[in-house]
């Protein structure tokens, strides 16, 4: 039998590492017999060497075999969960959860929290007074019976291999190999008990992504990936040039997620919802159309059935299930500053990557996974890409701590805006669809 | 500034990092800035990007600054130093040092221990009753200006963070990699406070480097670097198929090496010995020509000179002086066991790997650095290549600590010898010559 140290030389070299070998090194690190610098050598052997499917179906199942996997058994129907690889005012979870739970698909979601520019769903979450996303894998089980979704953080059962792998690519400069980001995802959703996975892969100067090739080869990984390991895996392209929808910042993209579901929300956040929930319910068995889906997205929305699983879920994760009917019970931030058109123009261009970063600053966003963020802060951007403003008309309301903390960031907000003088093309939010 | 993590990214993305960058990663590794898991993930990328000669010699000089340059001013002459790529029967280093010293050149030794199939100088120093190898910096520095020359072990003083990455490298699979190879031995030696320095690269299964690409690669970039960082470096290529001259194991080779200062060594050791001592006399300025320089090595042999300066350097590093006139006094094993040829013929080869592994088998060796040796054990090769042989000729005798210790190496050290039926043409010892 090959030492370990032989199979990071064979990575090195670039050979395939069998299965059984992969399993062997993961083990081999969560027992303690292989060392952090060993893992480390590893990693860059696998970013710089590329690891076949075979291979990252097995990283993705040893590392799922880390921990616990949820057992949801006696949750009847196909179990559907979504993964974004995140953006700026991305909170389509907080929607879809409940409009697919409301068509009878059941959610269970282990989500993640913000860094750098992008936002997080468990930081947006924990904007409603009393919700928790800690909860054990019991509870976490029971109210996705009950309530149809749930949503919670990687608890330590999770795969706590990729935790300390995550941790240790974050300092050793391997974090932007595809089949390591995709065994990392798959493996956190895989153990939630799932039998099938929508991916939202962002592409666009406010993803990870930041070129099409690339979130095109992601994508298509993740897909093939997943279906190796045994489940339907259908992902999404979708552009993330400008914020998604007006808000940016935990509890404002709260109250977004709920005003979608009473109908209220912008046209590209609804749309990006939709699209993503329309996926699910077809995995799920609900749909065999999109139109059929979306006529059932449509009417869990009118009927009032997604808003009432919302509440429910609310609920049940400790929250104030008040803050659903009257979005007003949730924070807000004592100074709201104006922004005003420097000039007249259409909006071509709102960049979400400076925005992202703008909003962390005000306090929604952490540099670092140990900081606390605001939940109360943010950006509402009142006029949006496509949109024709006046000079001095109002473009966004700032919400801060305190008036003093915008001026800083003032010009850098404004310089987000690109205008121009002609009314600009939407390109469509969805770029494609990849399925196995 | 880039953070040490994007120093880490560049190195993974081929882009060459400055001088500057590279005293950095060394100086926050050594004062615990930079993690053991960060400086592998380096190393791995270092392993399979490369590295330019500028960024070699920023690495050499970083880790030779990371502890004492020994200052030898005032030891007159160009002080010159051989280092040895390491092989099976190579003891050169013991008898090198009393012969170049007695022609007037000073030589500051600071050599390694056995590992795997390859002995160690120190090891077999070490044989000697009551040497020690173990000396501090200022003690080093009197013996190399009294006596000429002097043969520690790398001092804790001495390129610290180049002990702590050879360490790393040991159980990462980043070994093998000419850039880390050259850096580290040079900025080991450079450490020494010597001027000059000649380079025995040993080519063959005997060898680190197995083929002549390889062990040339190595030799160019050593004289490269080394010219670059200021000193005059002359690289050897020989042969390491067969083990050199007729012993392996620490005593056994002191023997050897000691008998090669009285005349009476076998051809291809002293023939190696005397090419190196060549090289150093030339560097060392004492001698303008190969036959110059041959002169003297005769003449400090034939003199006696260099037995004195061997008696007075074991007698300086706390070692028995009468060894030298009275080698029975080194350790001897308790079992020989003669070991016959199964068929009369011409020996072709001699294994030099299994024969390195063997002597280590019966406790020569160690295949762990904290594992002790058996100075007495060994091989003694009654027959060399080009040697003919009849069927049931003593061929080997081996030094055990027990004959029953033998028997499971029998047939192993037996097919160690490829015999054949016609003699043998013997290859040139020295294959190349190789100068900045």
């Amino acid at each position: 039998m090959a030492s370990l140290v032989e199979l990071i030389a064979a990575k090195r070299d670039g050979r395939e590492l069998a299965s059984e070998d992969i399993h062997r090194l993961i083990q081999s690190y969560t027992g303690g017999e292989l060392a952090d610098y060993q893992m480390s050598a590893f990693l860059m052997a696998a970013f710089l060497r590329g690891m076949s499917d075979a291979e990252t179906v097995a990283l993705t199942e040893a590392m799922l075999r880390s921990g616990t996997v949820v057992d949801l058994s006696d949750v009847r129907g196909v179990k559907v969960d979504k993964h974004s690889t995140g953006g700026v005012g991305d909170k389509c979870s907080i929607s879809l959860v409940p409009i697919v739970a409301a068509c009878g698909v059941p959610v269970p979601m282990v989500s993640g929290r913000g860094l750098g520019h992008t936002g997080g769903t468990l930081d947006k979450l924990e904007a409603i007074p009393g919700f928790r996303v800690d909860l054990d894998i019991p509870r976490f089980a029971a109210i996705v019976r009950e309530v149809g979704g749930c949503m919670i953080g990687q608890t330590a059962e999770i795969a706590p291999a990729d935790k300390r792998i995550y941790a240790l690519r974050d300092v050793t400069a391997t974090v932007e190999s595809v089949p390591l980001i995709v065994a990392s995802i798959l493996s956190k959703k895989l153990a939630e008990g799932i039998d099938a996975l929508v991916l939202d892969v962002k592409v666009g100067q406010g993803a990870f992504m930041k070129s099409l090739d690339d979130a095109r080869r992601l994508a298509t990984a993740l897909v093939r990936v997943g279906t190796r390991a045994g489940k339907k895996v259908v992902a999404l392209l979708t552009r993330m040039d400008a914020p998604l929808g007006r808000t940016i910042g935990n509890a404002l993209e709260t109250r977004e997620a709920i005003d979608m579901l009473f109908g209220r929300a912008p046209d590209d956040y609804t749309q990006c919802t939709k699209a993503l929930a329309v996926e699910m319910l077809k995995l799920g068995g609900r749909a065999t159309t999109d139109a059929h889906a979306m006529t059932l997205i449509d009417e869990a929305l009118r009927s009032g059935k997604a808003v009432e699983v919302m509440e429910r879920m609310v609920e049940a994760q400790g929250g104030d299930p008040k803050v659903v009917k009257d979005t007003s019970r949730l924070p807000m931030a004592p100074a709201i500053v104006t922004l005003h058109a420097p000039i007249a123009g259409w909006i071509e261009g709102i960049h979400a990557f400076e925005m992202g970063i703008c909003a962390g600053l005000l306090g929604a966003g952490r540099t670092r996974a140990d900081q606390a963020v605001d939940p109360a802060v943010g950006i509402v951007l009142e006029a949006h890409v496509g949109d024709r403003v006046e000079a001095g008309a109002p473009i966004a309301q700032v919400h801060a701590r305190a008036a003093s903390d915008v001026e800083p960031l003032r010009e850098r907000m404004l310089a987000a805006f690109r205008m121009g003088e002609r009314k600009p093309e939407l390109a469509p939010l969805v770029i494609d669809r990849i399925e196995a």
